[in-house]
């Protein structure tokens, strides 16, 4: 029940109202809250049920009265809107999108394993694929009266969480062409699955942005603002950008502004099945995992191996998304794969790896240590 | 002058009318005519002059009568459409875009030291950018009636050069979405660089598909149809495919029904100096080249090694498009990048590497032999 009364507790400990978590979660932080599926887990769904869903939070799960939500949009120029959870539901077209998103610092753990990085140390499931309902941002600005025949200097679209601490809330932002045109299907969601968003997935209404980096999903979504430049928060300004292997912390400050956020993530995937360990006793070793590019990019192919790197072979595509026949252009939900791979006979140990290819042929780096950054983001070399 | 009358020769010999080519040109193959011009010469301009501009042909260059030019646009349920030259520059808004094309081959010959494949063995120039003028593929496409909103069971844009021999003609496609999506800036070009497309390049008119593989560009355009298949081309079919490495000539012809024509290409860098073999006196080495991604995605950053890969450090990007401020999405053109790098005392070899990361942080694989495929099309593994 969303509207219990907030305890007097909360007003001493901001963490005090947090929603029950389902047991299996992997927690990597307590306060605030960020937690990944077991890896066999995620791949038993091509949809992730929603107590399993990879949780990300910056700061603590605030308590929304439906009630009385309000989103406010307000740029220059503009005349301020306020729209209510109803008129969210009521006056505009609602749309369903099938869609994955995944954390910038997902795989950080192999990456701070060869050189250490700031961040949480997430596994390889800071990832996970829901069906959300909602409203297209789109029609919503069109609704404030901004379309792409008039933005002039309103060049970006800045998202505020409700979500906040004593010396700042979250925010982030995306670029207005993205948020424009609807074949990027940019939504304000109000359900997750089938369901009003959990507490911890934003509710009641967060931003989903296809094929971009979660932190641009804006979660608990309260104003958004039309401005010539990008959020100024940590978030998009500071974090969540990709660095050379050369930066460290003495001197990343100077690269901070030139460095664009990210937002379109780059071609993954992982080995989610057999873990580490586990022995083999047949001929062949069957191999479970995800694919997913950015950007609305499809997955056309998954490669496995067995023997480090040195031969290939293709994993069959298990589930392919409800809609049969996704636009290689907006394939915004993941692929889940399986290989079956014969063990040649005499093989004492397997050295497993996979790699993907999306639609724009691009592919996953050998190793990560090339691609190492100081804050841990972006690893996507060949899973092993 | 591209009016002179077509000598007798030309009937036995397909190839007794090629026009005139530079010198400097590397000719991969004199008969269809295909060259690059040399590394140090590319990245002289941002602008590959037309003489030094990479060429593909597959098939003899045809001569053709612009005073008898005709473009024919047809597809079921259409009113067939049949424009001049003169239509096509009157009738159309004239755009302009400066576009980067490259074929699927280029460097193919690094991956054939690797292991043997079939095709044009491409140095690292089978790359050029030129400014283009031209209309857009929608206009025309809307003047025979296909829009968004009316395109139906008509998915593929085909398109048909005038270019042929005894048995086949030139054809490739394009998803209409690509087509009609005028931030795509699809254009049936009929300048190139400021002056008429020279022949070689596809004079009268070719497609220019901004981001998209070289294949895709069509030369000597003559018909377009709007289908519900792709075109029936060899290579639409079958070549330009990229395959898995453990897909061999026996094995490919189950693999081309399922296997994605390549159309937007993946993020790509190389080194054009210094030359493998220059004696370096200096404590430093400079080093230039060219980085450049498909579907508009820009280039975020070009890292260089001397030591094999390392350690990194950025290089500085030199030449920036003639729009200084172009959106990473719609990023057609390259980007040339120089790097001066100290040489620590001691050092006896340099091992020079790059790789460049484009706007949805796509980066390069670090090693050809795991992208290795039969045809030796997409290699864009870090160059040394
Ligand atoms: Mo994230
Ligand atoms: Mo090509």
């Amino acid at each position: 029940n969303e509207k219990v009364t907030k305890p007097q507790a909360a007003l001493d400990d901001p963490f005090a109202n947090e929603p029950t978590r389902h047991p299996a979660l992997v927690v990597r932080s307590a306060r605030p809250f960020n937690a990944e599926p077991p890896a066999d887990l995620l791949t038993a769904n091509f949809i992730t049920p929603n107590e399993l869903f990879f949780t990300r939070n910056h700061l603590p799960v605030p308590t929304i009265d439906p009630a009385t939500y309000r989103l406010e949009i307000v740029g220059e120029g503009l005349k301020p809107v306020s729209l209510s959870l109803q008129d969210l539901k009521t006056k505009f077209p609602r749309h369903t999108v099938t869609a994955t998103i995944q954390c910038a610092g997902n795989r950080r753990a192999e990456m701070s394993a060869e050189k250490p990085t700031r961040g949480l140390g997430w596994g390889l499931a800071a990832i996970s694929n829901a069906e959300w309902a909602g409203v297209y941002l789109a029609d919503v600005l069109a609704a404030a009266g901004v379309d792409s025949e008039h933005t002039g200097q309103l060049r970006h679209v800045q998202l505020h969480g409700l979500d906040r601490d004593t010396h700042q809330a979250y925010s982030a932002s995306i670029p207005i062409d993205r948020a424009l045109n609807k074949h990027n299907q940019v939504l304000l969601a109000y359900e997750m699955n089938g369901t009003e968003i959990p507490r911890d997935h934003g509710y009641p209404v967060r931003v989903v942005v296809p094929g971009v980096v979660g932190a641009r999903n804006v979660k608990w979504l309260g104003k958004i603002t039309l401005a010539p430049e990008e959020s100024d928060s940590i978030w998009q300004r500071k974090d969540y950008k990709g660095f050379c292997s050369s930066v460290d912390w003495d001197t990343v400050d100077k690269y901070y502004e030139n460095t664009p956020a990210i937002q379109e993530l780059p071609v993954q995937s992982a080995i989610c099945e057999p873990r580490t360990g586990t022995l083999i006793r047949d001929k062949e070793v069957t191999l479970k995992g995800y694919a997913w590019s950015g950007g609305g990019r499809g997955i056309v192919r998954v490669d496995v191996s067995i023997d480090g790197g040195k031969t290939w072979q293709m994993a069959h595509i298990d589930a392919l998304p409800a809609d049969p026949s996704p636009s290689l252009s907006q394939s915004w939900a993941w692929t889940l794969w399986s290989a079956i791979v014969p063990i040649p006979e005499g093989t004492t140990e397997l050295d497993l790896r996979c790699k993907a290819v999306d639609s724009s042929y691009n592919v996953q780096p050998d190793t990560i240590l090339p691609g190492w950054n100081l804050r841990g983001v972006l690893t996507n070399a060949w899973h092993r």
